[in-house]
């Protein structure tokens, strides 16, 4: 079928809106990741926060990944059931709740988490007694982001000692997150914990560095041993605007239809915040419309995508059926419980987003 | 039990994040939508959209209320199965699969959906074919929102006889949603439309205003019948912005805890855009935190809050469980698979959001 069939067809498929991924564009994106981790001599740990779905996580390991990278434990206990194993979930895990939880599931699967502070290593010895094994625990270092990790190499040693004191724990090495022009303090910061860690007897069996658009930057990293990146396999316009990839990436696209045409120069669409997101992603307008790249997605209600029309030349009218590349696409899919998914102008079926949702 | 053992115990049966509602201050937030309606002489027909439960909307309808609003009729479809009736969903439809389902739903129960163009209304007549009954429509109207709806009483009621004359469609009346400060438009809008409906032998029996920001204006458009007020139910920092509602009657808090403090002026909360949302409200941060109101949330990652506590008296430690009054709370709870229940200090249980995640 052609395009404009397609569109139909999935209207009356699946209803409007709708997200669509090609999965030949999917698997490109997904070999892409791999040569560049190999090609930088460095292991692919991809993050799962962008697709949320173990039977993509499998295809990233048939390529070639060594394991996954999540952010909740509840994406991790996801991951498991569904069949992965060596998971790092890069976040601080906090509560007797997630205690009991890591300590399950890391009887299960070899799970590995990150720290950076010391309230956090003393409550992860309660999972490594649940697990009855030693629980692995990175260092979480920040060189710029201003998030979560330790600041300097000093902290960094601290903490690692703090976790390799530890019989319920594992100390496994660091995790970065560095901005694009961060890596030089990076190595540095780097560097002065690995002679720190030597000095204690102590070494990093993963370096793990992180980001798409860190792709960039991949391998330059002295001592790294891996790499996280998650947007990449769908790539959105937040990947376009830095440069890591191109509209013809972007494999994700929302499936959307106009609903009402009340002014000469509006329109609304039938994608609000609760299909977009309101994540500008340090964009103007909230995704790139395909049919029609001079329409712009000016604002949203939950339900309404509004359309400011006033550039667009030919203007779409009420029912035609658009695709939408997102601003940032991690958070769409989190919007949806499947995705459907395509080859070209054929439709294969849907998957489910397993991982949806799963805030603690 | 005292608060801080609630924000305990929530933590290690619920785990963090975790988004709480006071059934006290929902039963109140109820009481007092309804009363405002009688006062005001309207019936009152709240949105579910903030709620997505259709216990909760059993209880609207207890406390008095007609009948309910859907943004979406896959949110109207969980309610008819949750046992609602009597159903407007303020929404343009459109598409095969959509007029397959409401005619099917339009079988089971009352329902209304509303048109602010002749493609819709046309579309709309297959799913009267689909019920074997006509299709209850009113027509929507736009009074400075310039969002969906006809901007003129012309259009209005051009579309109502277009309406009025398809025996597949009944003509039900007007839908207004009008910007706080437009009523007097609105009135002038509806006046017209009323004159030119009675030339033409029709008349509205449903005049529909809508809004929580609006409650000020109820009862202040002539041959209004009835109000449609989502956000009351729960509250929110916009609407104790627009002075709505006060902190007292803010009825959800996310409980989240302080996973990181790695600089002395900053702090990670860990609820980001994943539970609290990107969206903005128009307001400054992105919650307030009943415990630390000085400390601002600044920013987002999809699993991270972060706090600038520069401002902040005592800081939070790590480990700290806070409960933040999100800006925007209907797009919070969409994030939610659940709300936890509480009375004062006393846990309940939870509910689902059943109709969570209905783009379609």
């Amino acid at each position: 079928m052609d395009q404009a069939a397609l569109k139909q067809e999935i209207s009356n498929r699946f209803g409007s809106p709708c997200a669509v991924i090609d999965l030949d564009r999917v698997e490109a994106n997904i070999a892409k990741l791999q040569r560049q981790c190999e090609a930088a001599g460095v292991a692919n740990r991809p993050h799962v926060k962008t697709h949320k779905s173990p039977v993509l996580a499998k295809m990233q390991i048939e390529a070639g990944a060594s394991g996954i990278t999540c952010q909740k434990l509840g994406e991790a206990e996801v991951m498991v059931d569904g069949g992965l194993d060596n998971i790092l979930i890069s976040y601080n895990l906090l509560g007797a709740e997630k205690m009991e939880r890591l300590g399950a599931l890391s009887r299960r699967a070899n799970i590995s988490v990150v720290a950076d502070n010391p309230v956090v290593v003393e409550a992860l010895t309660e999972a490594g007694r649940v697990a009855g094994r030693p629980i692995n625990v990175l260092v979480e270092c920040d060189t710029g982001q201003e998030r979560a990790g330790v600041e300097t190499s000093g902290e960094a040693v601290t903490l690692a000692k703090d976790i390799a004191s530890r019989p319920e724990l594992s100390f496994k090495g660091f995790m970065f997150y560095p901005p694009v022009e961060g890596w030089p303090i990076t190595q540095t910061l780097y560097d002065e914990a690995r002679a720190g860690l030597a000095d204690a007897g102590l070494r990093a069996e993963i370096v793990s560095t992180g980001g798409t658009p860190n792709l960039v930057n991949i391998g330059q990293l002295d001592g790294a041993t891996e790499h996280r990146s998650g947007t990449s396999i769908f790539n959105d316009r937040m990947m376009m605007d830095c440069e890591a990839a191109t509209l013809n990436d972007c494999a994700l696209h929302v499936y959307a239809t106009v609903v009402s045409r009340a002014g000469p120069e509006r329109g609304i669409l039938d994608s609000g915040s609760k299909t977009l997101t309101s994540d500008p992603g340090g964009l103007d307008g909230f995704g790139h419309i395909l049919e029609h790249p001079d329409a712009r997605i000016k604002g949203f209600s939950e339900e309404h995508g509004f359309l400011d029309l006033s550039a667009c030349g030919p203007k779409p009218e009420v029912g035609e059926i658009v695709r939408v590349v997102p601003n940032h696409v991690c958070v769409v899919v989190n919007m949806m419980d499947r995705l459907v998914t395509v080859r070209g102008n054929e439709i294969i079926g849907e998957l489910p987003v397993a991982a949806r949702g799963k805030i603690s």
